[in-house]
């Protein structure tokens, strides 16, 4: 038996509960509960004094008995300031709590990884590096979410150095992951290898960045990256250090402009910045073009719209096909790494989980089947075998 | 359908389950679980992007609302840094993180209350004050957790006079609530006002302190308190600052000397400090002596012996009758204070939940039985009403 939770209503929200969304998150969407009995003396006195001591005592001499006998190996705390909440910007901590729940459950029901909301009461980077890092022993992961741009860079690469457990902005490794992932089937199923694809990513936040980054990893030669005030060239003056490094190692050809003029002959449209793109410049692309218009709710580039000009088209939306998700990546990439008790999650690793997901799809694409459901009871396992065995070759992994 | 939970067992860790504590504790004793169906995209969709951020914009701009779309206010951090665990000293955050798991699944059996361990990776107070105000916003309560005095006091001082929720430090407040609670049943059942008692407190670190505290505010008006070092007095200059405060409100008659000079003719003896009191000490105090030997797993004085010379006999196991047990108060506190929105936790507010208690047993009281045993299931709903009704009447409950 279990106690009742809390659940008395506020009076003056039931109104809102008419709405089926506000009656779905009415007490949040997760609950704690126990995996071991406590119903009589016996249960108690094992589980909690005296029992509990002679746990304490056996960590305590010997800290590799925590990943056995705790739970926080296989916990990851999903941090945000609430500074960049989906599309909705800095609306702060609290409004940015039932995204965090919404993350927290997904990773329960995808990868079956225990994640906790933290949601800081402070946007200062040195503030926050500085709770997560007080935390983390608590936890075998740190997900950060929804924090923006540049600072999300630096608490990451800080965070990162400073802990050795792994630490992922989900909106910019999660979102890389996927694109790579997705543009892999597209490339696959029109034969026509990444390297010789112009690809052009709107966008230059969080995810607009990783996904370069990983595209260029993964060996995409020809990026052309753009913010709202044009495409990222050496020659701009008014770039971040984030920026500008990315405009050193994109744009080969030395562009300059605005989207529109980045657009012309591109194969590849990766809409990750929201706005409108307008259909004269949809038209200028190269034929047979991918258009990844990954805007939520409303897609940079309307999917009737694209299906006039490209041969493959993906959204950020669950009611049209190629669904880029980024719920196909951060469970998997969380369970494989606690799995194998990784001390970070490496370039090599998200490569591996974008290749797990290119590869359940490689046998059946199709135009409207690039990357698998959401669904696929496949992926987060294949995804967190793929992590593991990356954090294992190259030296990461602890077991 | 949810994913499967993490399990592997590391190989060397496999011969310590031979032991059913180990394996009890394996992979540990608490999960995050799903309260809201995650079956299909609209479930998806409704729980996470999109339909989530119409919940995002309605707290943003309706702050209340908070307290009914998320978990939050529901939830307590479980928060310690590991240097006073139990009888094991400054074991750390990490050994430390089987008891606040056990906290925390005690705050659910018990309380319905949702609680998430956070051992933190420092024992530096302004850092572990500058940690806690950063996760507050994510929870409805802090339970601060063996925490080494006198660091526990200016911690907790800190935060409660910053944050708008409640803290408490359940080592301090836990147990006095639940000596207080026993005190008066002891008291009733002899006819023994507690203004008439004279008292020993042994020890003066969190615990006894509080109880200390407690009982002053109760009414006791005779209280002596010892530390190693012996009887707290004014005449002593080797103390705290919170110590000599206390020794300021107690110890009317001016005694000096160690323990065993305390004992000579006192009414009760409370053990809140560990170590063993000679049998020749018990023998000199008044007849008819409340004897609550608190100490885990040895009292101070054996029941068998503290029977010899007292009327009634408490300690801290469960295998005797008279356990105090802090499970008897901190799940219904948090409860109470939850449920009515307390933005902290007053003295009126503890004083309401040791009567709560202690009149629970009031028409049954027998010398083995003072205080409620912590599975009697009207413990947290009695304390949790009469910690809320406090809460209303003096002014600090939100609802």
């Amino acid at each position: 038996m279990v106690a009742e939770p809390l659940t008395e209503p506020l009076a003056d929200a039931a109104s809102l509960d008419d709405d089926p969304i506000f009656a779905l998150h009415r007490g949040g969407k997760m609950a704690v509960t126990l995996t071991a009995p406590l119903v009589d003396r016996d249960d108690l006195s094992m589980a909690y004094t005296p029992g509990v001591a002679q746990v304490c005592r056996a960590i305590a001499a010997d800290p590799e008995l925590y990943d056995s006998y705790t739970w926080a190996t296989r916990a990851v705390a999903v941090v945000t300031d609430g500074t960049a909440v989906l599309g909705l910007g800095d609306i702060g901590p609290k409004a940015a709590m039932p995204v965090m729940e919404g993350k927290a459950v997904l990773f329960k029901r995808f990868g079956g990884v225990d994640a906790v909301p933290l949601c800081l009461g402070t946007s200062d980077p040195d503030e926050i590096v500085a709770a997560v890092k007080a935390v983390a022993p608590s936890f075998g992961g740190i997900n950060l979410e929804d924090i923006s741009a540049p600072r999300c860079f630096d608490i990451e690469e800080r965070l990162t150095a400073e802990l050795d457990i792994p630490v992922f902005h989900d909106d910019q490794h999660g979102t890389a992951i996927v694109v790579l992932a997705a543009l892999r089937g597209a490339s696959r199923l029109t034969s026509r290898p990444l390297e010789s694809l112009r690809i052009v990513v709107s966008g230059a936040g969080a995810a607009g960045i990783a996904v370069a980054r990983i595209l260029l990893s993964a060996g995409a030669r020809d990026i052309v990256v753009t913010d709202s005030k044009g495409i990222l060239s050496t020659d701009r003056t008014d770039m971040n250090p984030v920026k500008a490094a990315l405009a050193e190692d994109t744009n080969p050809n030395g562009l300059t402009g605005l989207l529109a003029d980045a657009l012309v002959g591109a194969d590849v449209f990766l809409g990750l910045s929201g706005g409108i793109v307008p259909e004269t410049d949809v038209a200028r692309m190269a034929s047979g073009a991918f258009i990844f218009a990954m805007a939520n709710p409303d897609p940079e580039i309307p999917p009737t719209v694209a299906a006039r000009y490209a041969s493959v088209v993906a959204t950020g939306r669950s009611d049209y096909p190629n669904q880029i998700n980024n719920v196909l990546a951060f469970p998997g990439v969380f369970r494989g790494a606690l799995a194998c008790r990784a001390c970070r999650i490496t370039a090599g690793m998200k490569l591996a989980a974008a290749d797990a997901l290119a590869n359940l799809v490689a046998d059946d694409l199709r135009p409207d089947y690039i990357i698998p459901s959401v669904f696929d009871d496949r992926v987060a396992p294949a995804v967190a075998a793929a992590v593991a065995r990356a954090a294992r070759s190259e030296g990461v992994a602890r077991s």
